[in-house]
Order: structure tokens, then C-alpha cells, then sequence
């Protein structure tokens, strides 16, 4: 079970509507930084433990400054993520630059800040080296495919997954890489998402030092770290359980101890890119109920749509509910709370037991911290909303403005009609 | 079967490619108006027939413009929507207003514009009349529920849609507008998407047209018109056939004069919203191969991604693929074809038999022409791309610049940090 917790009571929250208007994500600094301490300190043992926040989660660069304070690094995928963490402050490896199909123009931005350059597939090589040259140290993104069973509904199969690496692939890349003058290497790997079974993270690790030790016995090569991936679920339902962080690192700890202390590999780092984890319960998508409904079933229409949060319509995910004002009340309406696109899947909930709803109801979506706003679009001429940030000493800051008509029109040029 | 054309000859393709550089979508002048047309004579038997364009598949303001010179009004979702109506000089009831859980002031900027509006609630009749006051002409869009078996994959069966009245409430919606002194009325219905079955869309019309007859009956009203909606599909596959407009104009037309002219009805307007239909199979996503990759399966990577189309990921939907300058190899290659997400959804084909593929070689996307620029998000800081359009004189012109990094920072402010 987990708790449903809202980023401030409700009256606050109220209020912060009315300032604001909706609809608005809110994010916690305080529940942010609690977390990222918690993973740390699960990881304490870990040498030089680096976090690799997953920017795609949640690439706003206010949030980025808070894990860069709690000292966390930068997972980029892209060459705007590569700004927003050079913005922040975050310096050189880091910075670990993960992407595929990869243009050479952000292989070579990232070089340029120092990033960690981590290669989906061995032809980036010879690619990196002819265009620009290969930096001293080189991290490969490893998929065992068949070798590990598993992955998940989201991220695959790792047979069906397009990333990374294959076993054989990763050896024969290793020593192209000394053949050129490569002097240090890391491996890293990501093959499953929104995974609430630690079991399954530590095996992971297990998976990954087996491969350090191989690595070091047949190319002599000691790698300076593992990136066990992100991919570590979070409780989007109340009967869920979240991810026990410490139960995490003690698993870790125990396969670290067993398999890369005895190889003499007791000085290689742990590095971790989690993004959902990171940010995606301390964030919720705050909007007024704006309509309501009876027609062959019962509706509730919202002032937000799923360009504000497409998750629900687009992998069917739960996002749980929470009306204020009526927490204590009986779940006793059965309503689809749905958004305004032309598109019968912008529904937030179907047939979801909640209090009854009324107009001019605030209604609060959870768990909106990760891949809620990041994943927006303008489809049906929505505009995406503001972000708000919730500091500590219980200030509200606005750290993303809402888009204008302007912005939308931004790359017409109306003049040539 | 369908013929898979190119915009142009595919030399006359590469050289553009290599003008604007890619990825784009690109537009064909010629081949929307000619479509439109063949529209228009297949329902030119309709006493005023309107073809309101949906500007939801494709928001560019100079293809509306073709649309409004072909005598086509819009479709409109919402104000950005309108606006863009406004823009290109449509005019009053050329526009049709079709949101569903609208905030009044958009109902406002409608009712301003002179458009229809389309209530897709019977609560709204009052919001409406408390807030702006109605208009002396208002249409309702009609969900049989029940009533209608089938729906289909994308739009799902009508009774679990959010949308529109029910049949009760339909009548109950007209004696409450008469009350409040509406003149005229109209019915708008949608039901379907992507519908190939010319058999369904000539149902939807008896049902519409009953339905205008039972309204005549019951409350004496005569409507001024019949929205068909749209859902007119389009052959993705070549092994599809597409919609023969003539026989869907033909069967409509039997079933008015069954149907229509003997209740005295023989002066009902009949609408369609289609969006689809029109200028889908009329755009292509020109991209370059940048990358190859062998694993567990074999990879081409695109410098498009699924930022500049997301139906494949978003639905798993086929669009053909032509590689040019080899149209006439065997087809003896397997890939998934990738853009450059972290998102193994990013594909815009899976296990595709095409001809060996070379890094630079020019890759064409098929039948983007609607939901595709349109869908278009930010994920992973991904910009969205250009816009062009072949004229009929063989000019291209650039209707819609590339998103840049200032574009996407937008609406953040960098000062605070």
C-alpha cells in the first residue's frame, strides 16, 4: 500500500489554484530532495555513487538545480537536454550523454561539455572517431537480449528493444576502442521501466558485475563504472508498494561484494539514471472540473487534457484522483474524468469510483512528476500549462510559463497567406 | 490496392531534400485539390453541400487556404483552431465549431465568428445561454450509443465515447432551444475513424436521416442540415482500397431521396468534417537514413522520430515506406525502421521487407498528411520539423519552419536559476 499524498493540504492547494489559475503541474521541492537523499544514502557504500537524473522525466531546469544540489548528474538523451544540464551547472562526466540513432552534432556538443559519451551500437565508433574523434573515455550501453529473460510491458523485451549493445559486440567494441587509444571504459544498460520488483533490479546488478568481471578477465580491461540503468517503478496505485531504496542498495551491496570485490574490481562506481523515481510522485496535475455529464455513462469534464498529461491515453495508465475538499467523503460515483481533445481516449480515469464531483471542483492528479508535462503536445490546438515549484519554505514559484497563442503560431509566418 | 505515388519524381525529391534539408513533411497541391474536387462532385447532387475541412489532421494555415479556395469551411476543435479559420478568410457558418468539454470563452470566440456551434452536451445549452446567450442557429452532435452496433478501433463503440447526446436527449435538447428562442437547427454526428467500409459511412447517413425525420415529426422542427462527420479512412496499406467518394455520394443519395425527400425534407444541407480524407494520403515524411545497426534485429536509424509522427508508436499503425532511387529493388531486407527517441515505440516500422538500405540514403514516410506534423510532441527535447508545400507550378514553398532551441525554452526564464 501506498499513501496518496498531496504536495501541501488541501486549503493551501486551494489557494494556490485561485493565485494561479489552473490547470498547473506543482511540484515538491521537499518530497524531491527527501528522495534523492534517501537513494543516496542507500547507496552510500557504493564507491563515488553517482545519480544520472533522467532529464526526459521531467526536463525543467529548476528541478535539475535541485538534484544538481543534491548532487545528483545529468542522464541527457538529446542536445537540449545536454543545455538545460550545462545551464544547471552540472560539469563534465557528470553529464552521461545515452541517446541512439544520435546525429554527430550532439556526440560532438557533449564531447565539447565532457560528458560521458555512452554508445548505443558499435558503429558509433568508427562514426564518433572519423567525425570527431574518440574521447578517453568510452561507456558502452549493453543488451543481453536473450541472455536475460524478462524486460517489461514498457521498455520490451530486450530481443525486440532497439538499444545497446549485444554480448559479443560488447568485446569486440572494448578492444577497437584500446586498438584507437581509448583509456577508460564504463558500461551501462536499461531494460525495464517502471519496475516495483527490487528482485528484479538487483538482478540487474548481478548481471552487470558478472559482465565487469568478464570484461576485465578477457580484455584485461577494469572498468571504471557500471550504469545499472533507471527503470525503477513507482506505486501508481494506492495498493502498490514503492521500491524499498535500502533494500535496493543492500542487494546491490551483497552482489557487489560477491561478484566485483573477489575480481579485485572494488574501486569501480555505481551510477544509476533514474528519472520516474526521481520526480514523478512529487509532482501532480492540479485542474478544475469544468463540465459535467449523463449520457451512457457519467462524465466529468476537466479544464485539463491529455496534452497536459498523455500517460492514461497512451500506455492506459493509472493516475490516481484526489478531489479536495472530499478526501473523507465515499467513493460512491462511478465517473470518466476526461479532457477536452477530439479524442475519445483523453480520459484521465473510466470508470473510476470517486466523490461526487461538482463544477468548480479542484481535482488533483498524482504522480505527475515524471513524463506528465515532458510528454505534451499541441494536438487539437491545446496549449501546454505552467509548472509551479513548491519550495520549502512553502513558497510557490513559477519555474514554466503556460504557452500563448504566440507560441503555438510561433513557426507560421502568417504574411504569405 | 492502392498505388503508393511520391509527391514528385524522386529525383525531383532528392533535390529538394537536399535544398530544405531533413526531415519534413512535404504537402502536394495539386493532389489535395484534385481530391477535393472529386469530393465535391460526388455529393454535388446535395442541395449546399460543405465539406468542413477538420483542422485538427493538419493546422497549417496555407493548406487551409487551398481548402477555403476549394470551397471547403473547417472543422474547428478549439480557439486556436478558429483562429486559424479566421486567418484564411472563412467565414460565419463555413465554420463549425466541434469541442466537447469547452471552456466558455471558447464558445465565446465561436459565437463571435458567427460559426456553428456544435454542442456536444445538453447541459451546454444553458451554460451557453447563462454565460454569452445562444445563437439563433445551434446543431447538436448526436451519439447513437446503443442505438448504432460497431464504432471502430480508434474512435471505439459509441456507447463508451464521451461524446455527443443521446436519442432521448436529442429531442429533449430541441423543445428546450425552441423555448429560449432558437430559430434553426442542425445535427452533427461522428462516429467512426478511418472507416474503409463505404457501407458504414452510407449508414451513419440513414441514421441521420431518420433521425432528421423523427425530429420533423416530433418537434416540427426542420433542420437546416445533416453533419455526416468524417471518418472517411484512407488506404495506409497498399493492399487497401480507398474510399470510392462517388459510391459513398451515390449510396447517400439514395438513402436522401428514400428517406428525406418524401418527409418533405428536400431542402437539408449535408455536411461532412472530414480531415483524413483530405489531405492525408497527400503528405510524406522525408527523412535520411543515418545510422545502421545489427543486433538481435537489424536497424535503420532516421533523423525523423516519432516527434514528427506518432502514429505508428501511438497506435502501432502502418505507413509505407519508399526508399528513393530504389523503387525497383527486391524487397529482400528485414528491418525496424527507428527514429532516435528513448522510447522503444520510436519504430516507424517493425519487421519491414525493404530494399537494403544505405546510411544517406533518402527514406519517404507515406500518408503523413494528416495527424502527423499535428501529433507532433517535444519528448526527449525533440524539435518539431519543417513544413513545405508543392505547388502546382512545381514551386516549394516553406509553410512551416523547424522548431529551434529558442522555441522550445520558450516559456522558460533561465534568470532565477
Amino acid at each position: 500500500m501506498s499513501v496518496k499524498k498531496l504536495p501541501c493540504n488541501a486549503s493551501e492547494l486551494e489557494a494556490i489554484a485561485k493565485e494561479f489559475g489552473t490547470p498547473f503541474h506543482i511540484y515538491s521541492e521537499k518530497a524531491i530532495r527527501e528522495n534523492a537523499r534517501k537513494l543516496h544514502q542507500a547507496f552510500s557504500w557504493a564507491p563515488a555513487f553517482r545519480e544520472h537524473y533522467a532529464i526526459k522525466a521531467l526536463p525543467n531546469p529548476y528541478i535539475l538545480k535541485i538534484m544538481q544540489e543534491e548532487g545528483c548528474g545529468a542522464d541527457c538523451s538529446s542536445l537540449p537536454e545536454l543545455i538545460l544540464a550545462d545551464k544547471v551547472g552540472m560539469k563534465g562526466e557528470e553529464i552521461c550523454f545515452t541517446s541512439n540513432d544520435t546525429p554527430i552534432a550532439e556526440f560532438a556538443a557533449a564531447k565539447e561539455l565532457g560528458a560521458v559519451l555512452n554508445l548505443d551500437d558499435i558503429t558509433h565508433i568508427d562514426f564518433i572517431d572519423k567525425q570527431i574523434g574518440l574521447p578517453e573515455l568510452i561507456s558502452f550501453r549493453y543488451n543481453p537480449g536473450p541472455l536475460r529473460e524478462g524486460g517489461n510491458a514498457i521498455i520490451g523485451n530486450p530481443e525486440e528493444a532497439k538499444y545497446g549493445l549485444t554480448h559479443s559486440q560488447v568485446f569486440e567494441a572494448i578492444e577497437i576502442c584500446l586498438a584507437r587509444g581509448v583509456k577508460r571504459f564504463g558500461m551501462h544498460t536499461m531494460i525495464v521501466s517502471n519496475e516495483l520488483n527490487v528482485e528484479f533490479l538487483i538482478g540487474t546488478a548481478t548481471m552487470m558485475f558478472k559482465l565487469a568481471v568478464e570484461i576485465k578477465n578477457k580484455t584485461g580491461v577494469e572498468l571504471e563504472f557500471v550504469n545499472l540503468g533507471g527503470g525503477i517503478g513507482i506505486p501508481y496505485k494506492p495498493e502498490e508498494k514503492d521500491v524499498d531504496l535500502f533494500t535496493f542498495g543492500k542487494g546491490a551491496k551483497a552482489e557487489y561484494e560477491k561478484i566485483m570485490v573477489p575480481a579485485g574490481l572494488d574501486k569501480v562506481r555505481i551510477c544509476l539514471e533514474s528519472g520516474r523515481m526521481m520526480t514523478g510522485p512529487y509532482g501532480w496535475l492540479v485542474a478544475k472540473a469544468i463540465h459535467t455529464k449523463s449520457i451512457y455513462k457519467n462524465y466529468i469534464g476537466l479544464d485539463a487534457c491529455m496534452a497536459h498529461l498523455m500517460r492514461p491515453a497512451l500506455y492506459g495508465s493509472y493516475h490516481h484522483i484526489t478531489v479536495l475538499g472530499k478526501e473523507d467523503k465515499p467513493l460512491d460515483h462511478i465517473y470518466d474524468v476526461a479532457g477536452s481533445l477530439c479524442e475519445n481516449n483523453d480520459k484521465f480515469a473510466v470508470d473510476r469510483a470517486l466523490p461526487e464531483i461538482n463544477i468548480g471542483d479542484t481535482v488533483v492528479i498524482h504522480d505527475t512528476g515524471a513524463h506528465g508535462h515532458a510528454m505534451g503536445f499541441n494536438y487539437n490546438g491545446k496549449l501546454r500549462c505552467q509548472e509551479l515549484l513548491l519550495r520549502e519554505n512553502g513558497k510557490v514559484e513559477l519555474i514554466r510559463r503556460a504557452e500563448t497563442l504566440d507560441d503555438l503560431f510561433a513557426t507560421l509566418d502568417f504574411s504569405n497567406l
